[in-house]
Order: C-alpha cells, then sequence, then structure tokens
C-alpha cells in the first residue's frame, strides 16, 4: 500500500500503548506517526521517557518518535487511545470533536449510546451507530479485556438462544498494566478481585450482543453473573463458562458452531483477523495461557472442557490473550474494518 | 499425658506423609513410632531416604526412625496413610482386619457404606458407622482436599437449606504431591484440569452431609457443579462458590452463620480443631491463598467477598490449607476426635 | 517482665514497619506502644490504613493504635526506624537529640563516624561508639540485608584471616519493600541489578568488620567485589561466596568454625538470638531459600556447598531472611543487646 | 531451495527434541522427515505420544509422522540427537559408524578427541577435525547450554588474553528438561546446584577456545570457576562473569570488540545465525531473561552492565536462550555451517 493511513497513540508510554507500537510495527494500513503521553514527557524522545517491557525490542522509527501531549492537534487523524479511565473520557471526546478517529481501550465511551462497543466479529453491524454520533471524527471502543474473549465465544453459540452465563475468571498480571500488581501481592497467590471488573463482565456483552433497531442498541437479555480473580500469569486471561440455552443443542453442535465460525473480519480478509475465530481443543487439559495465548498472532480465542453440567447446560473454558486480542489487536481489527468500511 | 498414643505413618515419605511428620512434633495425645514406605526404603534410616520439602526442619527422632514395610505388623495401633490411591485400598483394609485404626488420606474407601467420610466439625455423628464395620480395628477417611475446605463453609448454612452448589477451584501446587507438577508446566500459566478432582467435589460433599438413618448414610439430595484448577500457589486452595437456598436468608444471616459456627471438636477443644472453623473477612480483596492459609493453624476456612449472585442467591470466596485442613491436619484432627470418643 | 520497654516505630505502615510489629508481639522486653507514619496517616487507626501483607494476621492491640506524626514527642524512649532513607536521616537525627534512642534500618547514619553499624554477634564491641556520640539519646544502625548474611558467614573464619572475599547475590523480593518490584518485571525473569546494593555490599562489611581503635573504628582492609541480582523469591537472600585467605584453612575448619560459632548475643540467651548463628548443611542441594529461611526464627544464616575454588580459595552458599535477620530481627536484637548492657 | 536435506531427530519427544521441531518447521535447508523415540513409542504416530509443551502449535506434517526407533536405518542422513546422555553415546556411535552425520547435545561425545564441540562463530576451524573421525558418517556436538553463551561472549575478548574468568550462573528451569524440576522445588525459591554442570562450564570453554595444532585441539590455558543455580525462570540463562585479561583493554575496547563481533555463519549469511551475535545494552537493568531471550531469533547472546571489579578486570552480565541458542537452534547452525562447508 502506496499511502498507508498515519496514526497517532494516546497514552504511549504505558503497557498498552507499547503493545500498540509493537503491533503496529510493519502493519499493511496504518503507519505509526505520532507518540502521546503526559505533559511531563512531552517533548521528549520516545526511547528516552519509556520503561520498555515488552519482548521483542523497541522499534527505532518508534523510539526516536518525539512525544506530544495528548491534545488534538496532530498530524494523523486516526488515534488508537490507550489513556487511563481517569482522563481519557474528556480527552477522546475532544479529540473526536476536532474530527479524529478515535478507537479507544478506555472504559469511559463504552456505555454512550451512539459509541459502538466493538468486536469485528461479533457486532460489526453497530458501527452504523457512528451514523449518530455528533462528532466531526467518531468515537469507537474496544470492550473490556475479560469481555472480549467470553463474547467471542458466545457469539457462535447465539442461534441456540443463551439465556444464563455464568462465568469465573482466572486475569492474567498484564491486565492491571505497569506497574500494576505488586509481586510480593501475587507471588505464591492468587487475589480474588478485580475492581469494577466483575460489573464490566456482567455488563459490556448485553450490549455488544444488543442487536441494533431504528439506529440504537437494544441490549441482550441474556443473565450473567461473573466472579473475577488474578492469578500469577504475564499474559492470557482463562475464563470458566456454564451457559444455559434455550434450545438446548448437542455437545457437537457446540464444537462444530465454534470450529466453523467465520465472520466479516475473516472474509475481507483483514491483517489482523485471526483465521480460526474460536478454536476448540480436544485435550483433556487445554487451552492453557501459556500454551494458547499467542496462536493466531494472540488473535483467537481458544476453548476446551466441553462439559455437561448439572446446573446449566454445558460448562466450558476459554482462554484468550488480554493485550493483544482484548487490547491493542482487538482495537486495531477495528480500525481496519473501519477502514475497509470507509469509515476511516 | 504420660502416656501417649503410639502412631504409624504409611507412606511416610511422600508430601502429605512428611506434613503428618511436621504436624504430630510435639503432639499432646499422639507420639510418632513409626514410619513405614515401600519395600526399597524399608530398613533405612528416615531422613537418609526422604526428600524433605517442608520449610521446618525434620525432627531428629523421626529422622532417625527406620523405615519399615507398609505390611501390618507395626507397634503402633493407629496409622495414618498417606498411600498413593493405587496401592492405598489393600493395605488399608489389611491393617483395619488386624486390629489397627486407621485413618486415611486416599480415596479407597471413601465410598464404603461402613466408613465414615469424617470433616468433625461437620460430621462427627458419622463416627456411628464404625458400629458396622466388620475390621477388628477400623477406617476413617478424610475427605479430598478441595472437599473440605468447601463443605466446612457450607455446614453452617444447612440450615437455610442448600438446593444447589457452583464451585470453581483454584488448587495449590502441593494438592499434586511430589515431584507432581512439572515448573514447565505451571509457571506463567494455570491449567484447567485436574484428573478426578471434579467429580470427588461434586460427591463427595453429598456423603459428608448426609444424615445418619437407621445406621447408615443418607446423602444430601444438593447439586453439586464443579471446575477444578490449577494454579501458581504453593499451599492454599481457594474455591469460588455460588449457592442457592430453599430458604434465601439475609447476607447478615450468613455472615453471623459463619462467624459463630462451632462444633464439637471446639467444645472438646480438640488439639487441631480451630478456634473459629469459619472466619469471615469484610475485605474487599480478602481471603487470599497466601495471607490466610495458615490462621488457626491452618485448619480455618476463610470466607469473604459475600456478595448477591443474579444466577443463584449468593456468592463467596473461601479459601483453606490443602494439604493441613484438607490432608494431614484434618486427619489427626479426626484422630483427636476419635480418641475423646474413646474409639482409638 | 513487670515493665516492658515501651517502644514506638517509624514509618509503621510499610513492609519492614509490619515487620517489626509482627516480630515484637508478645516480646518479652519489649511492647509496642506507638505507631507513626506520614501527615497524611497520622490521627487514623492503625488498622484502617495499613496494607497489612503479612501472613500471620495484625494483631488487634496494634490494629487500634492511633498512628501518629514522626516527630519526636513520643511515650516511647525507643523507637525502630524504618523509614524511607529519603526522610530518614533528619527524623532519627531529631529523635536522637531529644534523647530517644533510635535503632535503624535506613542506610543514611551507617556511616557516620560515631554510630555503630551492628550485627550483634560480629562487632558488639562497637556499641562502645556510642561513647562519643553527642545526642541526648542514641543512633544504632542496622547493616544493608544482604550484608547481614554476610558477614555473619564471614565472621567465623576472621581467624584466617580473609583478604578478599567475591560475593554475588540472588535477592528476594521483599526486599525492594511494598509495591516494590512490579510483578511483571520479575515473573519468569532475574533482574540482575538493584540501585545501590553491589556499593553497599562492597564497603559495609568493611566497617563492621573493622577493628576499635582508640574509639574509632579501623575499618578492615579486605577486598570485596560484589554483583546484586533480583530473583522471583518472596523472602530470603541467597548469595554466592568465593573467599581468599592469608591462612588458608581446610574445609574441616572452616565448617567446624561455623558450627562452633557463638557469641554475646547467644550468652546473654538474647530473645532474638539463633542458638546456632551459622550452620552448616551437607547435602548438595542446600542451603535454599524456601527451605532454610525460616531456621532459628528467621535469625540463622544457613551455610552449605563448601567446594575448593581455582580463583580463590574456596567457594560455598549463604542464604538468610533478609527481611528478619536482614531488617526488623536484626534491629531487635541489636535493641535486646542494647538493653542488656544498660545502653537503652 | 528444490531438494532440501532430509533430516531425523533422535529423542524427538522430549523438550529438546520438540523445540528441534519447532525450529526446523519451513527451514531452508532442512525438511523434518523422521522422528525417533523410545522403543514404547515407536509405531505411533507422534502427535499422539507427545507431550507438546512449546508455546507454537504443533506442525501438523510434524505431527503425523509416525514415529520410528533411535536405530540407524533412516531415510535421512543427518540426525539431531536430543537423547538422554544414559543412552545417547552409544547410539550417536552407531550412527555415526552407519554413515549419518550426527549433530549432538548430548555431553557423552563432547570430550572425544576427533569430535568438534561446536559453536559456529566461535570454532569453525575445529570442524577439521571431522577429518581424523573413522566413521563413515560424523559426529559434532554443541556444548553445554551454559557454555555457549559464556564462550560466545569472550570470544570477541581474545585477543586482550583472557587469564580468568569467574562465572555465576541463574539458570532456567527448561534447562533441566520435561518434566524437570518439580514446581514445588522451585516456586518462591532458588536452587543453587545443577548436577554435573559446574563441571562443564568450568571445561568445555578450554576445548572450544583451544587451537587446533597438528589436526588435534590445543585446549586453552584459561582458569574457570563456575557456580551453577536454578531460578525460576522458562527460558533464558543468566550469567554474571568476571574476568581477567594478560592485557587489560579499557571498557570502549570490550564494548566494541562485542558490538563488532562477526564470525564466519555471519558472512555466509546462514539462516540460523545471529544478525549481531554479542550484543551490548547500555542500559542499568539489562540484560534481563525475558526481556532478551528471543532477540535475533533466540541466538544471540545480550551482555550489559560492564563495571570495573577489585578482584579481576571487568565484571560484566549476559543471557542466552538455553533451548535455542543453547540446544536445537545452536545445532541447526552447527548443521547448517557444514552443509555450507560440503560436509553433510
Amino acid at each position: 500500500m502506496k499511502n498507508k493511513i498515519k496514526v497517532g497513540i494516546l497514552g504511549a508510554t504505558g503497557s498498552v500503548g507499547q503493545k500498540f507500537i509493537e503491533l503496529l510495527e510493519n502493519h499493511p494500513y496504518f503507519e505509526l506517526n505520532e507518540v502521546c503521553a503526559s505533559e511531563q514527557s512531552a517533548g521528549k524522545k520516545y526511547s528516552e521517557k519509556v520503561k520498555w517491557i515488552q519482548s521483542t525490542p523497541l522499534n527505532k522509527i518508534a523510539g526516536s518518535l518525539t512525544i506530544k501531549k495528548c491534545t488534538p492537534d496532530l498530524e494523523s487523524q486516526v488515534v488508537f487511545s490507550a489513556l487511563d479511565s481517569s482522563i481519557a473520557g474528556e480527552i477522546e471526546s475532544e479529540f473526536a470533536t476536532k474530527g479524529y478517529h478515535v478507537i479507544s481501550n478506555s472504559k469511559n465511551h463504552r456505555w454512550d449510546e451512539d459509541v459502538p462497543l466493538l468486536i469485528p466479529e461479533v457486532n460489526y453491524e453497530h458501527l452504523e451507530l457512528l451514523k449518530s454520533q455528533k462528532y466531526e471524527g467518531s468515537i469507537v471502543t474496544n470492550p473490556n479485556c475479560s469481555t472480549i474473549g467470553l463474547v467471542l465465544s458466545l457469539k457462535p453459540l447465539e442461534k441456540f438462544e443463551i439465556e444464563s452465563v455464568n462465568v469465573v475468571t482466572m486475569q492474567a498480571i498484564s491486565g492491571a498494566g505497569f506497574p500494576g500488581v505488586p509481586s510480593m501481592s501475587i507471588l505464591d497467590n492468587v487475589i480474588p478481585f478485580i475492581s469494577g471488573e466483575e460489573e464490566k463482565l456482567e455488563t459490556e456483552p448485553l450490549k455488544i450482543l444488543g442487536k441494533i433497531d431504528n439506529g440504537m442498541v437494544v441490549n441482550s437479555k441474556m443473565n450473567i453473573s461473573a466472579q473475577c480473580n488474578r492469578v500469577h500469569v504475564l499474559d492470557g486471561h482463562l475464563e470458566v463458562v456454564q451457559v444455559k440455552f434455550k434450545n438446548k443443542p448437542s455437545k457437537h453442535e457446540l464444537i462444530e458452531s465454534w470450529k466453523s465460525f467465520r465472520s466479516l473480519p475473516q472474509q475481507l480478509n483483514l491483517p489482523f483477523a485471526p483465521e480460526i475465530p474460536t478454536r476448540y481443543f480436544e485435550e483433556d487439559d487445554l487451552p492453557q495461557p501459556k500454551l494458547q495465548r499467542s496462536i493466531d498472532k494472540g488473535m483467537a480465542v481458544s476453548i476446551g472442557r466441553l462439559r455437561d453440567c448439572s446446573l446449566f447446560d454445558y460448562k466450558f473454558v476459554i482462554i484468550s490473550h488480554n493485550t493483544i486480542r482484548g487490547a491493542a489487536g482487538g482495537s486495531i481489527l477495528c480500525a481496519e474494518l473501519m477502514h475497509e468500511k470507509g469509515l476511516i
């Protein structure tokens, strides 16, 4: 592609910001053009201010960029936001108002009526909400990292009419950002609490799985209960899921639904689209975060251990990569879809 | 006590066997007299054959004992069995037949109709089953490590009539024995599978919470679904629990039930009885394995995070020490109760 | 003891401050009377402001204390300082000036000519320096956590005239305090750098092993090179040590020197004195942090793997508990010694 | 390349064997043709017998191969040996005798006078030894995983005449194979002992850095002392190194020597050759196993923290990937070099 779309990153020095930089290297559509961070970092070279914690070395071009402030006077028209939620809401609105297309990982705008809470394979039709946005530009949001894996695993099962979902998560430490969880707190331990997480996981799927009616999302009515735990894993959220259906399928039907699920990103052959979004593993002890999190560029959800459940219909286990599929990679896929749809 | 009861340990070199030795040091009722292990270890000094992995040093007297074979010709009349289930069934029967009192951690005899599956605070009245045993001696079994914490947390709630229980465990690596889980398998990982564990956790509580009728246990009718996971924690099983009651209590009633629960071991002031068997923590992020596992000599169950649940009535979190309360310490408490009852 | 000495803790909410509270429970000489922390915590109940991270529960009396500011208007005449070095220097001087006896874990006063850098078993005679202090009260300092283990292991070898010492440490995360090392930084990793640590480890032993001459310490002339690394261990610093002597002893002489080493704290039977300060283990793979750190109340140094060394004379491995022997416990032992000597 | 060279793997189901399969996928010179393992696995499909523990999924073609016995009747003429040293010696000799070219990771033949102990960048000229081998085929060995990183870091410094080397390692658990180190042994711990490792690390560099004289290797005379420790890291050995030179260079000269070092594999542009074999990092806290182990396909050695040393001349830190550079990747690079030299 001759002319790549120039993109900027808001909150570029944090762990999600770093992941954006890592993943955008050599992207076929997008070219990292600007990195933005706090006022005290602005004006410095990115490589000097960042505490780089990725296992691939910092790309030289990115490292040589001069950090800008998070104000809407960038050259790039598309910005990925990895801002902390304490400041993201306002800054993102400012950018959208000034004509920038904002794809955000922060929770602030997720529940705005005119903002899609987007998982490209699941609810690409929600991009229709953009029509009602009053912004010069636009805002699209990425769901919470634990939501994305769950909803991707549920989407292929929608035809069996999901009544209720019970989910218990074992979430990776990278989900808490950097410095995040102190090592003294999590070595030899599990922390059965992540502030605000259960609320997100119980509500975000309702919007994402909602149907567009008259230009608005009508939320799903399914009933979700979530319990969230932090475990000593670097990347990859594991979730044990129980589901009750209106039309209970056979195990075979469930597995085939996952195996055969493809959606618009796969049809459009988007660069970050996983070939097989929901992969089923037959092995007794899979999926595991360490073994499956990186499959299909870290963009697939791995599923296994489908069993009958005396309290629901079925129980199973999923894992997905929280900082790729669940954050930066998911946002990039949103942007790719918007690009193909002519929205950016 | 002038004349302590002499006890032996079957399977003394394994990790549970070691825990017995550690916990029996200076016990007021019992005196470690004999250690038994495989034929190839027999005849050697214990300290020479054991790969001691406890963090308190091996007691000198225990270390100097000569290992015997697991055959029923011991001086001790009480034996704690930490045998592997591949051989425990037969050996334990032989000992009981020859007049020994066997308190076992193995699964083999747990479902024998005349064998109590005993948690002293929960079903001490099941010791009545011993009357129907045909052994010269007796066999009493300790439940599975993940069962004990769960059932202890449920016992004080029985009055509200439990209909169903959903439990997801995050279990410590010490539960798999030594060498057990390879470090390459669990570092930076969760393994969502423990062979046979879900079955035990779904069924053992039914017997333990069953009522004695006509000298037999009539199992509880509650419905349990379990999902078991191995996490990177040394000791302490964490379980997230959801419960539905026939008579839904208030949160306050639940918490008070736990806080005020005392049972026969507390009344008898048994040495290994925890002062408060079910402790409730008000903090948002407790209980945690590392912080609460050792409370009350590792014999208490710690409970926290009681919340409403849209799919059941309530959800909460428990932790208990799997190798103390869930294995060696639990067995010693059984023996203490039997001693006070004149059964050994 | 009827009238225990009232003590206060400066910096009581941090991880070393917490360790002081944990270790002072039921101390025969000292009674925790006051806890001091930052201005924003002052006036609050200790249990409300502390993020308690110890595995034994917070003692109720300590928890109910009202936090005071770190100003020299306490009732207690003895204060243990766990202050951050950014503020410790001045505050400690103020307290000493006002007549308080300060036992400090901070580095600020360690190199003051009139301040003992004290390991009671090693250089108790340095308490003589107190005579030249101009304070109404006094200041005594505890060495750095990695220094204490090393110097304790060297002291019994002094008679063979140590020429040079090479040491490489693998230090526990608790040495960095709380929150300290981020979990994302240390999971599946080693960090080969601890700011300022190598300098301390190369110089502090010289003062500690120095001789009093004319009321002043004349530093040891031995040559030390140190390399410090952070490893994924909660508590317990492991150090691999190489030593060259003027009078090379036999291995047997070295081991006997360690085994037989006793000093003033042992003779005085001080409560926190380890029975055997330097323990030698014959096993191939000992000492290990997890297995030996808690020996003798966490106050002993464990030594093993003595081998010939082609570049020095010998090499061996030591471990010691960094937050007990290397911090709070070490300070308490200093205070005990001072008490017995009539210095507090 | 039209006709790739067919290769087999001896010991294909173990962790090094798996790494060979992972790394050989799409190799430009070599094509995995046969996998060999123990008799009880022979005849089964590879995917059915292997406990795959790599984080990239098992390649389908490899998974579908039928496991053969480790007997010299393979179609492939080149075999990589990942056999356990208890059986490797004899089997490798049999293969070489029958005309196979064996590149081995096992220690058995490393000290054979006519067998190169090969690190392609360091001693490619040792391939001359093959001329004196009496085998129909040949045997080339890969050094121990901790040796390779050390020797690579020393090679560029040879011109300053190294007199002595002191090294302390912190080695990854994957170095012990699978199942290898039990998780209960290493969680929250360091094990200061790896059987036989210090001997290898003190002697193998002498052969590798030796000079060919009259068709034989004359070992280097440098003096090496090693201490080896197992730490809780999945992959990547860290080594802290101290060196004394005959001609002490400046720090700048050392760093430039590392930065500019290139050797035959780089000149030949071998597929597995790292672009920059010895990389120097200026940051205070680098290199770290997690951050640098995968650089340059896991084939580079990362170096940092060069400092003056009062006991030697300099001290520094290195890390290298033990299962790639230190095992399977290193062997493949050997084979690539041999191929380019017309030796296979």
